[in-house]
């Protein structure tokens, strides 16, 4: 692990508040991946918290440490000092710091397939944040926390009016009537930049839906830009009791290989 | 201002993720008011989070250096550093630092009350989070941007279902039909240290209300374990249009000098 300038003064609105952005992005020999649309998350997250959005020379400076090979980068930008209690600064001088770390990908649940459950946790609604990749991640860390079972990949979390969102630190797709479907953002969760890159690309639906919607999906997928994208073959209830299984097929591979195109991460092979 | 130890690692899950809490603690000559309060508040805040609980001697630790009069103690307490993501360490070492501020408070805002105002932004209701004094401060950041006019001392929040809640940074009471009454906190907000030591005292209904209430309100406050009690005299909307106003009686001054005696404060005498 790397990283920049040291680490946060006591008086860092991100540290007092969670005032401020992050993006993890992945990098290979030095080259960020899907770079267009972590900028362009970064701008709306400045946008609707009122933080300058910093040249994109700075976010880019720690690309020329990154070095060979796959690399996460975490930028984390805060509204840097000042401010009275919650009010902020009438003229906020942002705080840029990153971390480098060495990535290995998860390359048997590309291959094999992920068990997923249910949180218990449903996420607050919150419009003026949702989509963005903001500091006040709780909610996520309470719905990590949730289970400590290996074999359990992720975690599925609804709303506070159980609609489907995503997962703790993915988003989630599936295809349904042949359609393929992913949870709308308006609300709460992350907006992923793969998810962005996927919509760009393939006709995904944005959708208000339950997880009866998951029971009825000929496929289900979590993806996200560092880990790719992983076939879900198993999902749980909160209690850890099976609801539903898929076997992996031909249908899994295609939405996978159109990710891993993007993040130049191989299509395994089949099993 | 002066503090403890530094600031915060690039690592630290507080800055990273806001996964932790604080506590802000008025000191009359270096001994803490609602001490007590404070302490519970944390205890149960570590619980909800599995945030190991510091001895009460670290946390009193600070109160040596406070010196005389009037200071404001600020502790953060954050999970530390480590996990994988948002999954929080098995065995987390929490991470302490603490801020001493002099305090002078807004005497003119006890004598002649306040003007506030309904903000926009509506708090996400999490169940899991609220009550809580954590890190995830953003939604009163935002609602504290939402207006720059001096004369407001304070905007007011609903949940997003319209229900009264609280202020962006002090509990909100009322007195209707002679009965005294304070939004419930089950679903969102923050359970103030002076509010809890007041219903401890005093017969204070916990109601779900929305802010018609306020209309039909014989007299308003604002309070937290720092300012003291401010009466409220005008409501605006969110467009700055005036709703109600309320004019000063010895009604509001007998909930203020019930609180003001808990903190040491002088009741103002009547304009």
């Amino acid at each position: 692990m790397r990283d920049g300038q040291g680490g946060w003064p006591l008086d860092d609105r991100g540290a007092a508040y969670g005032d401020g952005l992050f993006e993890t992005v992945l990098l290979r020999d030095g080259s960020p991946l899907l770079w267009d649309e972590h900028l362009a998350r970064l701008v709306r997250g400045c946008h609707a918290l009122g933080i300058p959005m910093p040249a994109e020379r700075e976010l880019a400076a720690p690309l020329a440490e990154a070095g060979p090979g796959l690399v996460v980068l975490k930028l984390i930008l805060t509204r840097g000092s000042g401010g009275r209690g919650y009010r902020p600064p009438a003229s906020p001088e942002p705080r840029l710091r990153w971390q480098l770390a060495t990535f290995v990908p998860a390359e048997n649940r590309w291959r094999e397939g992920v068990r997923v459950r249910h949180c218990r946790l449903r996420l607050g609604i919150q419009p003026a944040l949702a989509g963005l990749k903001h500091l006040n991640r709780l909610e996520n860390v309470l719905a990590r926390s949730e289970w400590d079972d290996e074999g359990v990949a992720e975690g599925l979390l609804c709303d506070s009016d159980g609609r489907l969102v995503e997962a703790t630190a993915m988003n989630l797709f599936w295809q349904r009537d042949g359609r393929l479907e992913t949870p709308r953002l308006d609300r709460c969760g992350v907006a992923g930049t793969l998810r962005e890159a996927l919509r760009e690309r393939l006709s995904i639906a944005e959708v208000e839906a339950g997880p009866e919607a998951l029971i009825a999906a000929e496929a289900v997928w979590l993806g996200n830009s560092v880990q790719g994208i992983w076939p879900v073959v198993r999902l749980d209830d909160a209690d850890g009791v099976e609801r539903q299984r898929w076997s992996l097929a031909p249908l899994h591979r295609g939405f996978q290989a159109e990710a891993h195109r993007l993040l130049g991460y191989p299509l395994p092979d089949p099993t």
